[in-house]
């Protein structure tokens, strides 16, 4: 039994067989509409690498590739190091499942990474700090959403809350996940894709849609993830263009101590 | 011979052997300081797919990670579609040259685009016209260069101009393959890595540096990209942080009718 577990390290959990394939399974926790939570499935593929003996550094940046459903059930990801070089390392993975057919791939390029010259070209989006803001009543939202403490600023649309402001695209909030657990890599992948489609933003409203791809960029090591503890992270999402059914996303995933932590881009389907 | 090909379509020439892997080889044409220009490589290896005879519909996103160096010379690429729906299909390849070493990872998601509610969140950064501003002049630069011509507005630092205002990491450009040549995925594609490392424009100097990855979103079908012609398109790219060895880089790039056509998103290595 692992019940002691947290939902999300009994979600994003893997046993490494002798053929070297990975085997983890959905977890009811992290049910979306149709099918696992996104956040949740980079996170578990991420996680292969991040497992696996041949890992050489921290992950630098992530491209999930979802191709098909993933049926509640087991799983079977497959993680290989393509390259590695003295300092970066080039992964490979597929999740398929009992049929065989690939349902997800993905890639990461992992990295030592050395202290060099710094700086942050965005602004911190001063808000108001988390613990001031109601927490989302996410009771009629799918069940990954009661997994995350989120405290809404502005388009969260998984609250029932209508938005007053003129329709745009942009989503903030801050979230933490429920229970709380320290940050790393796998929660800060799995946070990245936790924004609702821009689309149900846009237009307020609910519309057939789903990430296809999903690429995330880690601007932290292991160690300064460590010193985030298990705190609120500020969520800033927005959209570039919407058309020909599919729209982008770009978001960035700030600590409260103003350190830029992530920023993730993907292309989502929508029919609107 | 191939000579009256474009240099492009020389570059990205691919001839599909019957073993179905896909043989093409490197131009000087497209030279940069060490090995070939990047673009020029996600352009080749994006063109695997759109060759391919699997094929369906338009890309909508790409993905390339620049694993190892590319030698002057031949190169074959593996492209396989790993899982193709009704409307989208995903696609997986590697580049490698004779010692059989993995050069390059890509992935790339094609989808059949229909017309849908659609809207345009970013605004057109209004600039004067190409054809009113100097050409750059890119003499001191690597080979590629001399394959576009580039009307900087801000920051391109490839021209000898050293810039006036306060540092930051912002380059604002016109761009056009010379000779001109009708602007589809395989242009668009290369044209979409045309940019300096940022560490470049916010240090303002030289600097040790190498895209590791790079994604790009395309938000046109065929039809659209068809009635560009070869004008020239826009580039704004911006950073959003440096440090511990790698620096993002987002961009996008415009049509003169102020049509988004494609945004991209890159992490690059960096001594600084």
């Amino acid at each position: 039994m692992t019940t002691h577990l947290h939902p999300l390290d009994r979600a994003s959990s893997l046993e490494q067989n002798s053929d070297g394939l990975w085997y983890g399974h959905t977890q009811p926790d992290y049910d979306n509409m149709v099918g696992p939570f996104g956040g949740v499935t980079s996170a578990v593929i991420l996680n292969a690498a991040l497992k696996h003996a041949d890992r050489l550094g921290d992950p630098v940046s992530l491209t999930v590739n979802f191709a098909g459903p993933i049926e509640d059930g087991p799983f079977t990801i497959a993680a290989k190091a393509v390259r590695t070089n003295r300092s970066t390392q080039h992964w490979s993975m597929t999740l398929f499942q009992h049929d065989g057919q690939i349902a997800t791939t993905a890639s990461a390029v992992f990295a030592i990474r050395r202290e060099t010259w710094q700086s942050t070209e965005l602004t911190f989006p001063k808000r108001q700090p988390a613990l001031s803001l109601p927490r989302a009543n996410t009771s009629k939202a799918p069940e990954w959403t009661r997994r995350y403490d989120m405290r809404p600023i502005k388009g969260l649309m998984i609250d029932g809350q209508q938005p007053t402001q003129e329709p745009d695209a942009i989503t903030e909030f801050w979230i933490q996940d429920d229970p709380p657990r320290p940050l790393d890599f796998v929660s800060l992948t799995a946070i990245c894709d936790s924004f609702v489609p821009r689309i149900f933003v846009r237009r307020m409203g609910r519309f057939p849609a789903g990430t296809i791809s999903l690429t995330t960029h880690f601007h932290v090591d292991t160690a300064s993830l460590n010193s985030q503890g298990a705190n609120h992270v500020l969520g800033f999402a927005r959209a570039s263009t919407f058309g020909l059914g599919y729209h982008d996303q770009s978001a960035e995933i700030w600590s409260a101590q103003q350190q830029l932590l992530a920023t993730t881009h993907q292309i989502v389907y929508y029919k609107a």
